[in-house]
């Protein structure tokens, strides 16, 4: 771990808590707007078409297209699913960008600070590079680059999104460590070469879904933390 | 310019003082190694090559190729040029990665600061990611993203280093101010439908070759500012 330099971030989940800020969001547009729905059920049902949105940029049947029109192509069908009607194109675009103001969980913006005298951080997510910069802006996130799929023209888990970030950052994917609460996420980072902190975010998918959380549950990474706090514990940061 | 959401930054001149920084990281390189050298001549003669080796991939001729590699190449020819002979591959990049560690003007940190209250700051500049992040972290740069010319696949003042640039903060151009003390780079800006603000920098080239100030030099540009603590109060942030 001497070797490590930079920190790459998944972010959605690992650094923020999109479900209860999805929820937060529908919440007050519906309040706004008059609109009616059962938010949790549409958040959960927004971030379902996530990766196979994804999954036709990964397959190469479609061009690059970055999140933010993704999202709102899944949004728009949400819409019609949930029989919400009426909405004008500046609405559903105010909405879609719910994901541009999704809160962190309480230890980021301590642990980010302590990690940050130590090591570069960068973003290593599937957004696109606005919605990380406006959500960085909101939330105070102290990251040094903006890097991941956009810049990369890649969606993780495909390998170029992890190696052309190594790439940007000018160090060997040895000296990056990958910090995601997805394991499936620090698999693809391994296979690149990275090393790997696993920081499980137990509530991600709801309180009635929480896991409880063992540092032993995944001795395939090379570093568990219960936090970032916890992580700039185990990093000497 | 009420339009404009986000400030986009030349850094080479503009932001850093390159050449007295590249003469401090000389002197002491040689005061190390023992080796004698002009290195304010040196300094020029480095920077003397960067527009024509990046001519090479502008052209087409070369495919991308990061700043810090054609850096690397220029101090090689150089090094040649001015008889410095027995430096290891380490010592080489290591005064190489002298352009990591260039100094901003007095005014640009609390210019920066006051800025990124209202505007977006991005830097858009030739030099790699890895470059910008390693500066920014020596100096205290508080950018929210950095763009340019590595993220664009482009250089300066190619359109596409601007347009990319535009499309990854989600903006139009005419969202984007670009700041620089360089008239072509603005004016290529300006080209791609970015708004421009000016801020010479006299000393850019050394203190026998400085240049005064004159706010109404050039009104083909939206701004004129002394400094960016001037950019600040004309911007109103």
């Amino acid at each position: 771990m001497e070797t490590v330099k930079a920190l790459t971030f998944d972010v959605f989940g690992t650094v923020v808590d999109w479900r209860a800020s999805i929820i937060r969001e529908g919440e007050a547009f519906g309040r706004a707007r008059g609109v009616g729905a059962d938010w949790a059920r549409f958040a959960d049902a927004w971030r379902g078409l996530y990766q196979p949105s994804m999954d036709e940029v990964r397959s190469g049947r479609r061009a690059w297209t970055k999140l933010d029109d993704l999202h709102r192509e899944s949004l728009v069908r949400l819409l019609d699913d949930f029989g919400i009607t009426g909405l004008d194109a500046a609405a559903i675009d105010d909405l879609n960008r719910a994901w541009h103001r999704l809160d962190p969980w309480p230890d980021v913006v301590a642990g980010l600070t302590r990690l940050k005298r130590k090591f570069v951080l960068a973003t290593l997510s599937n957004g696109n590079v606005a919605l990380m910069v406006n959500m960085a802006r909101r939330a105070g996130l102290p990251w040094d680059a903006i890097l991941g799929a956009e810049p990369a023209r890649a969606y993780k888990p495909r390998p170029d999104a992890y190696l052309r970030t190594a790439d940007f950052l000018g160090l060997r994917p040895a000296e990056c460590l990958m910090v995601a609460a997805h394991p499936n996420d620090l698999m693809a980072a391994r296979g690149c070469g990275f090393r790997t902190a696993y920081v499980p975010r137990p509530l991600e998918h709801g309180p009635e879904r929480a896991v409880a959380f063992r540092a032993d549950a995944r001795p395939e990474f090379d570093v568990v933390a219960q936090d970032f706090v916890a992580l700039a514990d185990e990093l000497g940061a």
